[in-house]
């Protein structure tokens, strides 16, 4: 009981991270299955990108490449292992005479199992590539590397978690909840808006100052179709609170910590990115696409859930994925000289060059 | 009783670590006083020569400090401390508008728990600097950082590590010892001789291309004085092969596998460390300094050793410091373009431009 107490005492203050690479149910190494079918999703556009920015830079003699919220178990070096294999595929297949000396740069929070991540190197993809990882511990809502040191920078499946859980007007605006829902107040919503926003401009700017002239971001999120939540997208935290009050009406947990309580999560809609992308003004958004990530959507028609419930019944989470290309000197100079994205077809290349102020935005919808 | 059989038989041939971060008997963090005094002993030299360097470089906007060879527990941020803590002071009393950017790398075998180093920092000197942290696992006999990408290199209490123990002419060459011996073959001395010249010239060769023009290497060893062994050199591993023997004798270890075991340590004498630097080429030789590191020496002499031992019985062990500084272009560019180390008094000053392909070395026994 004592636990559940502290849980919900500490987490509404202080910065929540993945549990570690050890076993047992609340392993995240054991239990990431969902952030890693996301991964294989993306993954066809992340190496695509990676190998357009090694032709766009003219095929450089190094390039750095860093996922910022890399985790730790199976799915830490996924991210920059696709990238790696691209980049040394796409040199393999242009006749580079030798191979780009490739920087891997792992961030994730201090508490992060980095040990775990090591040890995986020797059996992953990476082994016998010459490429040379590191770790940078710290919070990437603020700096984490040095200035203009990155090429190419994924982080998949992180920025939906806040630095903090929202500030609200009064503490107990959210009672009975612990994240926004379909009904509830416009100033819950207001103020994980807020939070997001102000979080997401804090990566940018700091990413701004690391990441080189035509360096490319790939940000991957848990996404919201529209600006205004639906039942489904606050399915799983209704379930959560509801299962909380249960508890504290059965006197397990403090009712009251469930009123003031709030998940440090959100889950934006591509109008939030662009807003944000734009106020901070050091990226052009290339695009913009949603993946639907429904189990039975990933797993394909043929494979049955395993519990057999019907799959439409669950929520439609959305990954959203960002691409931003990072410029120096005016606005105008990407127009003048923009990646060679050839391979990535017409939806990439018809992204027009930023004009009046507001930067362009085109959503996908994959078709299913 | 398995467990000595594992470690001879594995030890020889596999790369040797320090154990984790934990507690007990076995945990390195608990057991690494001598490290630690070896680094107190040496730290107004290495907070010097990174202030030296600072300066010599024009009070630069950013500065790349590593540590190789870090280990875990409380020596693991020692080294980069004092340097950082010396540059920021340095940057202070000079008056510069802001403090530069510090990059801190770490270095250490993929095994080394990075976990526990990254947990020290928010109580560490080095928190509220502002430096960026960063890990890099792997052997510092090969590739670890980038090209041209480090400016002060500290390596302390780690070199006399070989990377795998000296191949001898035949197996059991040194039966019944564990490592070189005052009276023992020559042939044992040699072949750990030429271990430690073929790993410490791969160091050396691995760091010129990760260090930058004018960069400064602080190296650090357990090092002995004369070329031939003495023994007191000796001493340890003479009582820890007399302690084998007498195992195997009551059955306890396999005797075939003392005879075969060779401890993967090499501590240099001066000559060692001159000539490997002669030979790789690319850095210049500016100081070499015998440290004496009995424990009365190290505690002051109105410290009584805890178990009322005359401690002049014991070796009296020798940290000898190297601090070679990286050039490019002409090697008499060196003389013309000095390091102003004006703070480190007559013996570095004297030191003379290389010439002649031998490089100079001047060897200074700590006044005691």
């Amino acid at each position: 009981m004592e636990d559940e107490v502290v849980l919900l005492a500490s987490s509404s203050s202080a910065v929540v991270s993945m549990n570690g690479g050890g076993e047992g149910n609340t392993s995240y190494a054991d239990n990431s299955n969902f952030q890693q079918l996301i991964a294989s999703v993306t993954r066809k556009a992340r190496r695509d990108m990676a190998a357009a920015l090694y032709r766009a830079r003219g095929r450089p003699a190094s390039l750095a490449i860093a996922d910022l919220g890399c985790a730790t178990g199976p799915n830490a070096l996924l991210m920059v292992s696709d990238a790696v294999d691209a980049v040394l595929a796409e040199s393999k297949s242009g006749g580079d005479e030798g191979a780009p000396q490739l920087h891997v740069f792992l961030n994730d929070l201090p508490a992060n199992d980095f040990n775990a991540v090591f040890r995986l190197l020797p059996s992953s993809p990476l082994a016998g590539t010459g490429c040379l990882v590191s770790a940078w511990p710290g919070s990437f809502y603020r700096r984490v590397f040095p200035d203009a040191s990155l090429d190419y920078v994924v982080s998949s499946s992180s920025l939906h978690f806040l630095s903090k859980a929202p500030s609200m007007a009064t503490e107990h605006l959210n009672r009975g909840r612990v994240h926004v829902t379909e009904a509830g107040p416009a100033a819950v919503l207001d103020a994980y808006r807020a939070q997001f926003h102000a979080d997401f401009l804090a990566f940018l700017s700091c990413r701004a100052a690391e990441t080189r002239a035509r360096g490319l971001l790939l940000l991957t999120f848990v996404a919201r179709r529209d600006a205004r939540p639906t039942a489904h997208d606050c399915y799983l935290w209704d379930l959560l609170a509801d299962a909380l009050m249960d508890m504290a009406a059965a006197g397990l947990v403090d009712e009251e910590k469930v009123h003031s309580f709030n998940a440090p999560y959100y889950a934006p809609c591509p109008d939030d990115l662009a807003r944000v992308i734009a106020k901070e003004g050091s990226f052009a958004l290339r695009t913009m696409q949603l993946f639907d990530t429904t189990r039975r959507r990933l797993l394909g028609p043929s494979h049955p859930t395993s519990d057999g419930d019907d799959d439409d019944e669950f929520p439609r989470w959305l990954a959203a994925e960002t691409a931003g290309t990072y410029r120096q000197g005016s606005r105008r100079a990407y127009a003048a000289d923009p990646l060679r994205l050839g391979r990535h077809g017409r939806a990439l290349l018809q992204v027009p060059p930023p004009a009046r102020g507001i930067l362009p935005q085109e959503v996908y919808q994959e078709q299913g």
